[in-house]
């Protein structure tokens, strides 16, 4: 990130987009041509997914067990769209019987659905998603904190639009939202009734700075330059580590460290089988208090999310993602617990 | 911007983002509260300034001069303003009387121009058009291009909403939009009868992450936290160097540049009176073609921006700005068109 500033259109720069696409493609593992960061961060990637897709007074199903899952109710519901919300108690999956019945009661166009709840350590299974809902609707899920840490597979799942943020399991600093888009989707944005109403975010416009139109570029905005190169470099790793090599670390990670938190009476929230291994999200024991939180940061440098929504003050998320998702990371933690518990 | 990334809700980063605030109050001339960066490119600070002041079916006042007035139109709409275009040929500032016309017209409430379109090189006197539109109308004003180059006076010039980008004249990489909302601004957010239609851009929520509310910032997306810190050094730099001295580099090289141009028969596009400084646009000398464009890059790793809009393969845009307003640079530019040409 540190290197020279090139233009937003010098040829040079133009091909560090290009193999950021196609190394975003890999991560993705998807061949969908339109694939490209959003110049903003995870949040900016989930309003541009729903922003493209919703045509305003489209119904919307969409899965609500966390912070995140209502956020895209908010966002769909300011986009025009006419959300039904199936909800679950946090910590669970939405239950994808649910959310197809919901789809086939509101004959909803689109579904919208949180693959790693962030505020509960859930992973929700959106392959069953699409097998549910069938061929029709429109499936967005955000992979925020998911991608580069477990499997997301955009194309054999079914997903028509799938977002990221850099600074979840890909380990890179934040201000970009990766997102693609499948050719269902890309016809959607064809064929809208309405402009997007967001031109920042208006994917159309975006394909024509990210992709060749008759042999040129055309320049939309200026693109966060330092942001893509370390995106571009962020992605060089993911892929030089290996997806299974990397989902196999994590998931080695976080069970060291669920183990460890239960030894100490900790109380995992998200069920037994949907769990995250780049975030576990725990209630304290009895007679801890939040205020820990500070002391570790104070005394061991170690940060550890609050709770969010309902679990304010009284849960944790503890994060190992990207490079942090290593046994030595998580023993820190546990050490420094030991001496402050 | 190497520096570690702390957490976005670090009590260290809080101070870095209060500094960042601070110092970018005394960059707009503003005493306004409500100032921080939009997590995006300077489209973004525009998108951010328009969804914010309009709601739906509000009519709104645009000054189109180039191709930044036409987008402020175009966010306008898709906001649902009820846009009234007063236009100006391309170099030519928007009549000031035009604009306080259209709005008595119109009964317009809001008014969005351009100071300095980086499409044509005109600087558009901003604070003439407060005076003739009076106290009432909500001014949106584009500083993108000026902010850090020449003056830009927020609060004497009665400025509502203004915003920038990062990679302009504060030389800092492109990735945030500085932006500040006038108390009038602040109290159009609280009286809309609409929520604003984006999540992303909604000031109302940013402002509970910038500023204390009871003393504790909430959670409302996760900045970008390398450029903050990029945007935070550029700013010391700015302030260190004084505002008025900076202002002054950017005349004197504008000017070095502009006579060096003129004695080799470019033509200004830009209006005597209302040239800026740090972006100078150009048609070229009859014979000469904008492939040397290509040649300044390859040869002498200079880049020139090309025409944009109805200038497009006709015109130039030179920018000296930031730390690249000096002779030295305008000098390197007419050395090597002296070599080409």
């Amino acid at each position: 990130m540190g290197k020279p500033v090139l233009g937003h259109l010098d040829p040079e720069f133009i091909s560090i987009m290009d193999e950021t696409s196609a190394a975003l493609r890999e991560v993705f593992q998807t061949t969908n041509q339109l694939t490209f960061p959003v110049s903003g961060t995870g949040s900016a990637g989930a309003e541009a997914a729903l922003v493209n897709m919703i045509d305003p007074g489209d119904r919307i199903v969409v899965g609500v067990a966390g912070v995140f899952g209502a956020r895209l109710v908010e966002m769909a519901r300011r986009a025009g769209g006419i959300v039904t919300e199936v909800t679950a108690p946090w910590g669970m999956p939405v239950p994808t019987e649910k959310v197809a019945e919901a789809v086939r009661r509101r004959g909803a166009k689109i579904v919208a659905i949180v693959h790693a709840e962030t505020s509960t350590g859930m992973r929700q299974p959106v392959d069953e998603i699409r097998r549910a809902i069938g061929d029709d609707p429109i499936l967005i899920v955000d992979a925020v904190t998911s991608l580069g840490g477990i499997e997301v597979d955009v194309d054999s799942w079914g997903i028509d639009v799938c977002f990221s943020g850099t600074q979840k399991c890909l380990s890179v600093p934040p201000g970009l939202a990766p997102i693609t888009f499948s050719p269902r989707a890309e016809w959607k944005l064809e064929t809208r009734a309405t402009p997007v109403q967001s031109w920042y975010f208006d994917a159309r416009l975006l394909r024509s700075y990210w992709e060749d139109v008759e042999h040129r570029r055309a320049y939309h905005h200026t693109a966060p330059i330092s942001m893509v190169y370390g995106l571009h470099e962020g992605l060089r790793l993911v892929l030089q580590e290996g997806l299974d090599a990397r989902w196999a670390r994590h998931h080695d990670a976080g069970r060291f460290l669920r183990n460890a938190l239960l030894e100490r009476d900790f109380e995992l929230i998200a069920a037994d089988g949907y769990r995250l291994p780049q975030l576990t999200a725990v209630r304290l024991p009895k007679g801890s208090d939040d205020s820990l939180r500070g002391d570790l940061l104070r005394e061991f440098d170690i940060e550890v999310g609050g709770g969010l929504g309902e679990f304010a003050g009284v849960a944790w998320r503890i994060g190992l993602m990207g490079l942090g998702a290593r046994r030595q990371h998580a023993l820190r933690l546990i050490q420094a617990l030991d001496a402050l518990m």
